[in-house]
């Protein structure tokens, strides 16, 4: 099983963790934990999806024990979350904008990665999807949540799917990588903030089964 | 590490996905989720089981991302329960009859798979277990809810227990597979169904430890 | 991939996995359930720190699986928290006595694991935490409770990481084993024995990030 991390994949995965692992760390701030316990659920939501795809696709040890740039980066963004939170302002919003570039990057690598590993492209876009939600799904199970991905599908979880099928196809077809990235990602993240944007204080409705 | 992937494992794991992603297609339509959120947990339910047995035996990559029908068959279950739920009429009782179908399934395809992977009799019948109740405990902790394995052992556990050791010890002992299995889904399945049809409005005993 | 296990190793696995799965046992009895859910929630505390180690490193199929020992070990917890839990008086303290042990035993299993399997001393470390851990969250997560690691991090994760690391690192820099174990037991359980102690009422200061 041929491992080819590309250094394209290596700094999408550091990016995307350091973010999410900031959004673990605004949560847990956010719910008062102290500051060891904001480290933790930082490093839960950062490298909680790609434990998952690495264990998914057989990438053992996984690639956060293989790097330790994969512990460092995450443990020093819940450093940040818990010193300069304040500077961060209304603490809501900043979780979702991280939360919504962090799952740009991480569907992208993980769509990548499940191609390494010669998944087949829907394979590939549901590994994709897997990494960029675990993390989130994890840091709200562990926070007494349901879910933001079964709460708000067309905020998180159809933008997630559609840049991680955009990247595995785009990639199985041999499209240029750069233009395919960019795209998964403008779809993804830009899909994702601009619903948050124009949606931002919309409650669900009751009563009915579909939004 | 030799893996046989007979074709009576590939279809009892389809039709086990299958009922059990309808299971938790339900249950995300009772929680008033949207179409993707009902795909998503009812994928995450058909799924989740045969995911946790695989990792842990070192099935990787995981059979669900190796065989696309993995993918499509869950998918399709999440979109039938949505479209066509109303028609099942009341949705509670619904969710759990598919649940003991589903359970029945699983746990002969997780023991079985578990036998191939050079697993001892009673190591399988665990796996066995966890593939069969993994997805509905994961579909529980994702809605916010005890799983239902813990609230409801004489109805949940013991009897898919129960099932996965028949498959275990009696395939381990080379009786007839046909009659080993039809058996155990007789025992798991039915045992469930008597126990849910008799008890179905039973009250948990408060103040005691023991049902 | 070389894997040694020691005789130590193995005995350190099963005396944690045994107060851990007193720990779950005890908990589910103090929720009421039955003694096959009693039995369920002892061997995931008991083995969920494990099967976590062993799926991150690829040491599959999980040693739970592979030796009935671990299996059998849980199991019997389970019954004895079911039936003897009078015994033992008030439950919330004995829970946490024994979390605190099973705690100090795992972390050092799961460090010398992961470096037998050639991980660097941080991901030792990290991992031994994540032994020590794992099976408590998931408790905690299935009874319905935000884990105690993210609420007690004093009591809970600083000391974990303490200990693993005090492994990892004396271990990699080859110091008399028997030492370091034993000074990372200490560390370990003792600093959360005594944090319980002394700080057995006080109630986490509402209106404040930090402990």
């Amino acid at each position: 099983m041929a491992v080819e991390q590309t250094l394209t994949l290596l700094v999408l995965d550091l990016v995307g963790c350091f973010v999410f692992a900031i959004s673990g760390g605004l949560m847990a701030v956010r719910k008062e934990l102290d500051i060891f316990g904001v480290i933790v659920l930082a490093c839960v939501t950062g490298l909680g999806g790609g434990f998952l795809r690495d264990m998914a696709i057989g990438a053992t040890p996984v690639a956060a024990l293989s790097d330790w740039r994969y512990l460092v980066v995450p443990m020093a963004a819940g450093l940040l979350a818990f010193y300069f939170h304040p500077a961060l302002g209304r603490l809501g919003p900043m979780i979702n904008v991280f939360d919504a570039l962090g799952l740009g990057l991480f569907v992208i690598a993980g769509a990548v990665k499940a191609l390494d590993f010669g998944l087949s492209p829907l394979a590939a876009a549901v590994m994709g999807l897997a990494t960029g939600v675990g993390g989130g799904v994890i840091r709200d199970v562990l926070a007494g949540q349901v879910p933001i991905i079964l709460r708000r599908s067309v905020f998180y979880a159809i933008p997630a799917f559609a840049g991680a099928a955009i990247v595995a196809f785009g990639l199985f077809l041999t499209l240029p990588q750069p233009l395919v990235m960019a795209a998964a990602f403008a779809v993804c993240a830009g899909w994702r903030l601009l619903a948050m944007w124009q949606h931002w204080e919309a409650p669900l409705p009751r009563g009915s089964a579909s939004v």
